[in-house]
């Protein structure tokens, strides 16, 4: 199935817009086109409207937000919503300011999102928001607990009726019923600034290509990047080369081996 | 000749502002300064008029446009021109928003342009518009077919008098007269986002330092791309290696190289 | 104690608001990561005051500046101060435009820098201003004189009341009583655009994780850049493969190696 998810990709190319933030805009669109899709980047509310409408899937991203991309984000996730293509949203440091927090929730609103991935504490700080509504205590949380993680996962899932992904040192994904825990990944992939924003990205390419099952699109895409990221960390010695190889990683891998590799299971 | 096109560069250390985008800006100043030149980078209304007179050639890049970035476009534009140095336009993705559209018009009309350089579908959307001013019909225009894309960029150039650069399978220079294609250069270069708009940058400078003869200081630099990537292909296993190995080429090439892989011949 | 400088980074693992460039924001981020610290970048006048609280130093940098983002270095810098926490200053090409200058001025006499680091044109352009303030004259001030570089960094830290350090051929790093020259690095660091920017941003982690003394501070960051240059040089064959080993040397820098190869000496 992963492996029908990755060929997918490769055979549709889909085109995603990605509105994104100015450090990791470059990798981003690199690792779009590594896995076999086609960026397009643009943020200004004066031409989002048209960009949506010519792509395939849209990828939002919380870095470096000012007003006026938010309010390109509004407009161009209601258009991608009229015509039916997947939203997905990084919630990028969404605990840090009130300012995204807001955005965000103002996205969630206006927004149906057919994903959302962060890191654990990105989508605590969301699920559980200012005002704490989902009687998860904040403070009871314990982030090295699966259990804790599976729990605020679904429950923000349900909320949201969204495809929850997190990134921890175990990743999550859920629909809200079923949850998939993975456990590919390395701890290199967080020393390279951006890598969680190029994965939100490919991940919207992964469910833009395969539409029936958004759920295991989300899982092949991070089985996908932590294989790579496992394979990249074999020939670096610093920041600097795996990116670079984490790029050629991406640009190929074979359904075959990420079938080999993938270490996936139900929780 | 293009041997000395290169050393010329090297000699003259041309200072290129750059107006561009936040996928690319960084990509493109490491070009400049790999080829031997000089890149500045500014943006804002408040500061363009400066920048552009302490600057020996501008280049104008229209990925992720915005109205004050346009706006900071103009007046450099307008500057440059009135001071004699060279403007380059980089019509990016101008067919995907009547903005980008209407934005390329309005540099089109505002600024007079010494080369325009794009790929074929961003030549053919701005050449025929939304007008549709040229006779050429979209519709019947074969992409795949040198007679019509050597038309097309010929047509262009002697409308905007600006040296027209199509990037395609065959790459096609014109100055409205001669016509020149080059057959140097590797699908690699598509695969690294932003290296069109590094290439308009590092053609920019080799015009400014080679202003008698803008049309072969175009094939010039376009050869040297293309045998830079051929060079930089033969080391890279993804998108990752190549865009560094890219570098590295455009660091290391001397003339002699260029005149000897150089393939481009009048059409 | 450049040892302890380094370990003190990694150990603390300090948080970096950094406030930065289109161009370079990528690199410093990554830079900040390799050796130890820990980057967010925000930039927006309405989280920046948020953002700034929650870090442990502030580095503003004013590469492609605009009005807004200057608002949200008065605002975080302003922040920062009230919370006693170090802020360095990188006037990029402050003497390339009157809205840059007038920034970095405002920029000066609003808050109190910890530290500004800069290559010998821009501390000499921000020293001497437009309104030459210093009886330097600036057409008697020589860039390859040591003794004049001195002279100038030192009248600028007395009167700034931040340690300033000046990147020149033989770097100079003085708190307005003591100067040191180093004698690292490469002119390979010039090559790759944004190092600088990095630059600054490390030796912001260095001086907050080294409060009691930021004068040496300084000093070991610019060693530990140019010993990491020199290193990384070994291994590279142009500006592509530089800016990777770069990193890579930044992430595995042990502090015995910083030791053993720093090259500073009081003047």
């Amino acid at each position: 199935m992963l492996k029908t998810h990755l060929n997918a990709v490769i055979d549709k190319k889909p085109r995603i817009h990605c509105i994104t933030n100015i450090v990791s805009a470059n990798l981003t669109a690199n690792g779009l086109i590594a896995c076999g899709a086609s960026p397009i980047m643009a943020q200004d509310p004066e031409e989002v409207y048209e960009i949506c409408t010519a792509c395939d899937g849209l990828s939002l991203n919380l870095g470096t937000p000012n007003p006026r991309k938010i309010e390109a984000m509004l407009i161009a996730g209601r258009t991608a919503n009229e015509l039916g293509r997947p939203v997905v949203l990084d919630p990028v440091a969404v605990g840090a300011s009130k300012f995204r927090m807001r955005s965000a929730q103002k996205l969630l609103e206006s927004i149906e999102f057919s994903a959302i991935r962060g890191n654990i504490s990105e989508i605590k700080s969301l699920a559980v928001g200012t005002t704490n509504t989902y009687g998860v205590d904040a403070e009871d949380f314990d982030e090295n607990s699966l259990d804790d993680i599976v729990y605020l996962a679904r429950r923000f899932s349900q909320k949201t009726k969204a495809v929850v992904a997190v990134s921890a040192a175990v990743d999550v994904v859920t629909d809200g019923k079923d949850a998939y825990i993975i456990k590919n990944g390395t701890k290199m992939l967080s020393k390279v600034t951006g890598s969680g924003c190029m994965l939100t990205a490919i991940s919207t390419a992964y469910i833009v290509a395969n539409p029936e099952n958004p759920l295991m699109a989300m899982v092949s895409s991070l089985c996908a990047l932590g294989v790579c990221g496992e394979r990249a960390e074999k020939n670096s010695v610093g920041n600097g080369s795996f990116a670079v190889n984490l790029l050629d990683e991406i640009s190929n891998l074979q359904g075959e081996t990420l079938s080999l590799e993938a270490k996936y299971e139900l929780f």
